[in-house]
């Protein structure tokens, strides 16, 4: 009933020989490859002495069977198209060595996180915040196909869907990959994450006069792209004023219509996107966009409109856990670890509205994710295994 | 052989049934239509006396019988698709009917100044600046159909190729509408083209690092984008010290990559462009755009790199053609006319390397080009054609 960094990256190697694409994987939700990897998680579940089975959305579940409290530990196993062997398969086969060696833990892949079919399915549907409407409005999107024939296909039609009991669980833990560079760069081994930042998405949209550049003098202009260079530009020197420290916020998208070398811009559509920790600095933030684009307004000829696209709301890791998770990685790798925030979505996020969270980070080699050359090396996976089974001897204990 | 502004009218008219889409035409260099207007155009050409003949480039040419001097008229009689009835026709028919009214007018269509195959191969032809190399060479922009096989097709393949003699000629005469709002706002019947704008176009690459906008701290990007945003709004800022009153400038095209809403744009792409009728000034805004990019790379994490795309010279009208056109204006309709250069290309900028050259244009009804909505009031042609008439006798006369 030891725990065994070995065994762990061995089953890691495992998963990685199914769906094997260059030194990566794909294993998209409930193609073949991933149905396979799913059901090598039950075997392996079964085998560590879990009650395992996968419910009616594709969740593989390995339930501890002796006495609590309990832990909820686990991530997602399928992955994004020609893909990294990590991403998520980490957190999951982790999971599996806290339960083989011997801690209360029950083992979670939640499906799909990585959104072939929507957005979070599987661990929505764990809490009860997945209807059997949003099943069946549900689209893969890249094929479009439907997601209530594909799980009939896949033979998961009919299988009851999972539902948390949150007195279970003292509460939830799940280790993954950075998908940045700040470890790396710092020369840290574990990232011990405060919260998932919550983010907004914004849509703007300019409307000009799509006009001849040779025949239309600049007095007579309603050039929509260069509103958007003015408005965008206002927004860079305001939008320090507004953010925190660890704020990111980012111009993904620029397009012009109709894009074309020696023709006005008619229309500029911009979306815009922010993130923090923090609900309060996310309100002074937004406020600020709202602010440059009324200002916009007031001093150009095209009018911009602004439109909110999405929000989630940040999701704040368990004070506890994260002492836990502190306490681990000082005794593990004293002076190589930091706390950080998560600006990349997880199941935990999910997860924290019905129970205490926590997340730990390994780094990932160049910052690398969704791409097949994603790595991280051995020694960091391995300690990774360590802390996470420090952190969660810890939490128990507390 | 006196001047018929009915009779002119009456030829735009069946023009306008050669290919007629909605209230416009559809008459792409060497379609069918096309060439149905070209063979209309020799007859034409031929009941009014000229010697008439389509070259083996598709110029259309009338030559007038009588003794010089000479003038030398016309437009291009081809459209953009879907487009306007009068745009090229009516310098076209313009130049017909000087000669029908016993002008000594060699009329031409010049072929494909809409650029469905090549940059003005017609009049480039004209004065012998079109290699059979360049022939070779030429594919149809949309389609990318070879030319040569299509001037066969067509039944030009083996016709010799016109030349101009410069010595036959006191100067060359073209009418055009406006392709612009300025004379409708400032409800002016006559613009009096000063000169046709040298273009310089450049594009602008910037590198930067694709990168996911969670795992990314402010600190740590390379945003392309952002740094667009920067050196654009820098150009906007600097520019209106470095141009002239009428000079004009525009970013037509920024393409980001991925420009995904969530992705931080590892690439930028900008094409800008400005015109004026003066070298010296041009040379300055050029300055201007190399300083703005050469701060940029002082400031910014992303460079970016200058490259010229293409550049034409300014062509300026002949004083002596200006001050006819101005005389015929104030005589026609006094003090509705103004001088203005031309920021729109035309044949007139090519044939300006061998003659003198003059302009004429009539307004456009809401600045509408290279649409099937252009249209311009009938009374406007009508004016236009005896502003033409008187001008051509004033300059014949001098």
């Amino acid at each position: 009933m030891a725990l065994s960094t070995d065994r762990f990256l061995a089953d890691l190697d495992a998963l990685r020989r199914i769906g094997t694409y260059k030194s990566g994987v794909h294993r998209p939700t409930f193609g073949p490859e991933d149905m396979e990897s799913r059901h090598w998680l039950v075997a392996a579940m079964q085998a560590a002495g879990l009650e395992a089975s996968i419910d009616g959305i594709g969740n593989v579940f390995g339930r501890h069977p002796g006495p609590g409290p309990h832990l909820l530990a686990g991530s997602h196993i399928e992955t994004q198209n020609q893909a990294g062997w990590l991403d998520g398969v980490l957190g999951v086969v982790g999971a599996l060595e806290l339960a083989r060696a011997g801690l209360p833990v029950d083992v979670c892949a939640y499906a799909d996180e990585e959104a072939h079919w929507g957005d979070f399915i599987g661990s929505r549907s764990l809490i009860g915040e997945l209807s059997e409407e949003d099943i069946d409005a549900a689209r893969n999107r890249y094929t479009g196909a439907a997601l209530r024939p594909t799980l009939e296909a896949v033979g998961l039609a009919g299988r009851p869907r999972l539902l948390l009991d949150p007195a279970r669980y003292k509460g939830a833990l799940e280790m993954h990959i950075e998908q940045g560079t700040q470890l790396e760069n710092a020369a840290l081994r574990i990232g011990v994450v405060t919260g998932i930042v919550g983010i907004r998405q914004f849509r703007i949209v300019i409307t000009g006069q799509q006009d001849h550049t040779g025949g239309t003098t600049m007095r007579e202009r309603r050039d929509a792209g260069l509103t958007a260079v003015r408005l965008l530009g206002l927004l860079d020197r305001e939008m320090p004023r507004a953010a925190a420290e660890r704020s990111v916020w980012t111009t993904g998208r620029i397009a012009l219509e109709p894009n074309a070398p020696m023709i006005i811009p008619g229309r500029a559509e911009i979306v815009f996107s922010f993130r923090d920790l923090s609900e309060a600095v996310m309100d002074r933030m937004e406020a600020c966009l709202r602010a440059v684009v009324q200002e916009s307004n007031r001093q150009e000829r095209c009018p911009a409109v602004l439109e909110e696209i999405s929000r989630s709301a940040p999701a704040l890791s368990d004070p506890a856990i994260v002492g836990a998770f502190q306490g681990a990685a000082e005794a593990l790798c004293p002076g190589a670890w930091q706390a950080m925030p998560s600006g990349a979505i997880h199941d935990s996020q999910i997860l924290a509205r019905k129970l205490p969270v926590g997340m730990l980070f390994v780094p990932s080699i160049g910052g690398i994710s969704h791409h097949w050359t994603e790595d991280t090396r051995r020694e960091d996976l391995a300690l990774g295994m360590e802390v996470l089974h420090g952190a969660a001897q810890r939490f128990l204990a507390a």
